[in-house]
């Protein structure tokens, strides 16, 4: 865990606090970054979709002309996208062929790109339209763009079990996500052995497969706890694993009872999805069911404890996604937020450590944090 | 004129060209930029959209709390997305209080922030839901966003007949952008006492006035040619200016043929909506349309000669409008590329002008061009 930050007010602010180093230039010009940011964004990841980053793999210095014969576009369209990913040095252009070939995509790791296009592609399908009802969004704590563009009522949680699109482009990112954080989850927690453990709001199952995996021990078992609806799923993946003597499923609703019986509750991927005082609420669910000594382990995005820090990228993208894609609240707080929430909720904070960004890869925009925590008297 | 580029070339780059100097790490963190784009973008319009800077700037100091009283949203959903503008130094918080200031935002003169506002309205209401369709419409060379989300064939503007939505964040646009953009123009084009002018795809009018205003002498006439259905407005345009003496308009298709009988053709704000072989047929159409000796001034956005120069957004930006929102064609192209076309069509270019990057606001996107020409034999 070397290079872990154990305290949450570590990382450089280029803004020097309380002053107002924006000059109104620099402030337009910012404005005009913000602008590009939705065309940038759709230009490249089309590149990747119509299939030209993988037709130079193959070919280098093929013309506009042949890429479009190639990959079925015109020829004229790909020579407008592609200007972009010169310019950024994505990809190079010869000056007397026109041809053209990657250039920092070249060197760029098959499966570094696979994270990104996966997140390139939720980003797309679950928020570039949905977006565009924000205000709205905030203004109702609905998710407009999902009743717009879906007819959804709810979450983008209860859309993915009616649309196909929806349903493929997270689970896809959950499944990077789950796999590149959850290692380093479980490096950072002690599970006492032949712990019962209870994994709040488990999904199907995979949160309590990895607790297994990672904490075997005599006698441990784990519980996912979830809605009724995804018991068969959760128990089926289970049997694929062959860990049905050691895993089960309990079905409810975080809000109304969490179940007692547990010596560990672990609660991942869930708590950014809230405003504080339902996050309030999930913490005094989880202290009431457990007993005294108890034990709690939260992974969640945290924002730095200064804003201004550059190299947090939770709040260039959570407060948006959550807001007007997928709750129509939420989003992540300040580890020191999340440590408040734990102490009102009855809780003892006994570790809190931030994923430290040089641990992330640089596209990665969640910075996680793990808190534990025991119940006081 | 001082600070023109009086040359194609100027402009400084910081990428070495023919050279890759990206590593898999730059690449991979210039692609999280990229996916935080469209989240960016809304989350700063959205919170003028909600009139927060409008309470900020009449009551500074306001909180979460009283920000959500006064503007009607949840106080959680605004200190959400008001991180985003406190990392960026646009708005200030004071740490003990929790009340928000304006920083950055405050010093910015009204007309520019309209003008900035201006423009991401027209990203937003034409662009943003409709890109997430750019590959397709990349494929088939039509909007197909236009057809998803609004169900109409043909081009953006197209659309703006039937839509009032389009038709308004498209026309705030067109009159912020010709106004800041006309003058320049005339100051940079020589039109002879007492000619007769043709503006070719003139819409209602507008460029006719424009010219008039700018260029009047004793005998000039500027007629307006464009679709058939634009007349009645262009010539109730002219009335209302007190100048139908002077300004008449011709119905027809640019792609038909170009009225004859003019000494001087104007091209402004079209040419960067069509491929190349289209832009060529235009330029062919007006020189027929031309005596010997006739003009012809564009006004058109370009591309840098060096693509990986900085400071210029088209590049950024218009493939993908053009492509993916306004057009399914199109995006402009650079300086050299228009020259070149004007010589294939039978003229000689007599001056070729880059507006200066330093004389353009830092918020806005387009980089525009005049070119001007002589009909050869």
């Amino acid at each position: 865990m070397s290079g872990d930050q154990h305290t949450a007010a570590a990382g450089t602010s280029t803004h020097p606090k309380g002053t107002n180093a924006l000059t109104p230039q620099a402030t337009l010009a910012r404005f005009r970054e913000y602008m590009v940011g939705p065309s940038r964004f759709m230009t490249l990841l089309s590149v990747f979709e119509l299939g030209v980053v993988d037709a130079l793999r193959e070919t280098p210095g093929l013309t506009a002309a042949q890429l479009g014969e190639k990959v079925g576009a015109k020829a004229d369209a790909l020579e407008q996208l592609l200007f972009l990913l010169v310019k950024e040095g994505f990809v190079a252009q010869d000056e007397t062929s026109g041809g053209y070939r990657l250039a920092g995509l070249a060197e760029v790791a098959e499966s570094d790109l696979a994270r990104a296009l996966a997140y390139m592609n939720l980003i797309k399908v679950t928020a570039l339209r949905q977006l565009y009802y924000l205000t709205e969004s905030a203004r109702t704590g609905t998710v407009v763009g999902l009743k717009e563009l879906y007819g959804a009522e709810g979450t983008l949680y209860d859309a993915v079990a009616d649309h196909q699109d929806l349903n493929e482009s997270w689970l896809k990112l959950m499944n990077t996500v789950t796999a590149n954080i959850d290692p380093w989850f479980f490096a950072n927690i002690d599970i006492p052995a032949g712990a019962r453990v209870l994994d709040v709001a488990g999904n199907t199952g995979l949160g309590a497969i990895h607790t297994y995996r990672h904490k075997a021990s005599d006698g441990l078992t784990v519980t996912t706890f979830d809605l009724p609806d995804k018991e068969s799923k959760a128990l089926a993946n289970f049997r694929a694993e062959g860990l049905e003597e050691h895993l089960s499923f309990i079905g409810g609703n975080v809000f109304d009872e969490i179940p007692k019986g547990f010596d560990v509750v672990l609660i991942k991927h869930f708590l950014d999805m809230f405003d504080k005082d339902n996050v309030l609420k999930i913490l005094q669910g989880a202290n009431a069911s457990l007993e005294e000594g108890g034990q709690i382990h939260i992974l969640v995005p945290v924002y730095p404890e200064d804003i201004t820090q550059t190299d947090n990228y939770n709040v260039d993208f959570f407060p948006a996604f959550f807001i007007g894609a997928a709750m129509g609240q939420g989003g992540p707080q300040k580890l020191s937020v999340y440590q408040s929430l734990l102490e009102q909720a009855g809780f003892k904070v006994t570790r809190a450590v931030t994923k430290s960004a040089a641990e992330i890869p640089p596209d990665v925009i969640p910075v996680q944090a793990v808190l534990s925590a025991t119940k006081v008297a």
